[in-house]
């Protein structure tokens, strides 16, 4: 049976229950964006970890190295951001084809030492191979959270308001300006930049999982639509998302116009966003957005509602019910 | 430039000084078996991260599903063991090839958590993705030791006795039968399997740290020639081998008078035995390695010491100087 037959999820449900089984209390394993252990008193341990392969995550000759250093390091730590934690080291595998030369591994690794320089993230080790064909870049990050604080998918209470810190699509429209070759004008060089390199959201992460209100948080890696299902399946729910609602950029719209796509759609399934999604308590959203938008200059965007109907995810657009083409990111089923 | 002028090791010397500049204190990165980062009072975690690429690593139709996964996660051990710590816990990230079906990956994950569980090793997380042609593993794994016990590479003295904790030369034996498609004999069958289900020697390793007259350790991994230059490169010594003092195996013995194999130089230069390389204080080594055959009913076998020639590695049988061919395993040279 080929993994593409149940796809990527699929294969985690079949594979990770064994794992599941006796964990130490207070450990939470396989299943969310990092895995949590105890660490001193309050404190605790946030492991996640990476793999991009060429041709798979990233096309070589449409990425400069410093940026694919710089993303391979940011997907990570946005996933430190998802549990509200502060990530702090990393360790970094890569699996080297003959094509690849010494100066552009030293471009790939500024690259990365700046986002890590800037988040004072400390690369601790690593491996360093050949590779048979492609170029594999494989990012651990640790980062640490007060344990009363952090944020799983698996606490979306019905009723919740679903937010994003961020705009939606961008990176999207920017993989799409690539794959199919826009010319380089000021919108598409924007779309571009939001793809190759990516901010994690750390600060907001930490500020959130600091409110009371906030109920489950996870960071957009393969778009709104799979990735609100990974906390639909955890938490149990289903959710409704209002189109019109959707947080997105002019320059997405510009360029949607003009090669003829379809923003809502970007925005929706384009995926590594890397900004967070959050659920927050309807009581107290309105409380928790201003105070959003006095610290962070911009909207914590309410995009849609958590919902009773387990493994319902449905769309709205002008107050009608519409379906969407897609579904967001799953490497053995949309490739 | 390509890595291979420069090799694997000089390539890590060129990246890693960024790296290691104004780390916290208490912490060590880059250049060691396993990272360190203080925990607890007294307590330190140790990481280690290591990638294994089919074709560079594993032939995939010469090693079981099973076994793979066994010994994917015994090298890992093997590092945390190294600096005598005990594994914890572990992070598999999965690049699956089309050619790969879910039946094999079930195999693979089931030889993993085989050694999971023998060891209390909890799997806390991974990443699944597709790969373009060839199988990827990558695994990181925490441990956790006594912070004033944990032995590093770069504490050699002069004079130190050279010991292993094993035998040498097994598993590269396996190797070589295995790539030259040796016919599947007692002594080809055992040296197989010490080459596909490699035993980390976590309770040597945390036994050894805990004696203070053992001053440096690591794993056996690229094999005695290579791992031995890293630590005199880090320890700032040079080292002797007494050839004929090499723990080989009978089996090794008989396979290498039948198929005209060199022994010695496999034991020398064959790697992934992932059993301890350690030196000792010379006038401690009768009191430890008495006790160390108490306890684990075998030999802490000297093979040589620690000198004062910095840079040089110096081979003797039957009291004379000789040359080694090959210089243990370096991915970006010797393949």
């Amino acid at each position: 049976m080929k993994i593409s037959s149940i796809g990527e999820f699929g294969f985690i449900n079949r594979i990770a229950p064994p794992f599941l089984q006796d964990l130490p209390e207070d450990v939470a394993g396989i299943g969310d964006d990092c895995a949590v252990i105890p660490w001193r008193e309050n404190e605790s341990l946030l492991i996640t970890t990476d793999m991009l392969i060429e041709n798979i995550h990233f096309i070589r000759k449409k990425i400069s190295p410093f940026d694919l250093g710089y993303k391979s390091l940011a997907v990570n730590l946005s996933d430190i951001a998802a549990m509200g934690g502060t990530p702090e080291s990393a360790f970094l595998s890569l699996g080297i084809p003959d094509n690849i030369d010494i100066e552009w591994l030293d471009e790939f690794y500024a690259g990365l030492n700046e986002l890590a320089k800037q988040e004072q993230v400390y690369l601790l080790g690593g491996d360093t191979t050949k590779s048979p064909a492609h170029l594999v870049i494989n990012i651990t990050v640790t980062g640490k959270a007060e344990s009363q604080f952090i944020k799983y998918r698996s606490t979306a209470k019905r009723g919740d308001i679903i937010c994003t810190t961020g705009l939606t699509g961008d990176s999207g429209g920017g993989l799409k300006s690539l794959i199919e070759d826009k010319p380089l004008n000021d919108e598409v060089i924007y779309l571009i930049r939001q793809h190759n390199r990516p901010r994690a959201h750390i600060s907001e992460g930490v500020w959130l999982s600091r409110q009371a209100g906030v109920n489950a948080m996870m960071d957009i890696s393969d778009g709104i639509d799979s990735d609100l299902r990974r906390i639909m399946e955890r938490s149990h729910c289903g959710a409704e998302i209002n189109i019109d609602n959707l947080p997105i950029s002019q320059q997405l719209r510009t360029a949607s116009d003009r090669f003829n796509w379809n923003a809502d759609e970007i925005a929706i399934t384009g995926g590594e966003d890397y900004c967070l999604l959050v659920t927050v308590n309807p009581e107290q959203y309105n409380i928790i957005s201003k105070k959003f938008e006095e610290d962070f200059n911009r909207k914590l965007q309410g995009i849609g509602f958590i919902t009773n109907d387990e493994t319902e995810l449905r769309y709205f657009k002008n107050g009608k019910l519409i379906v969407i083409q897609g579904h967001g990111f799953d490497h053995f089923n949309n490739h």
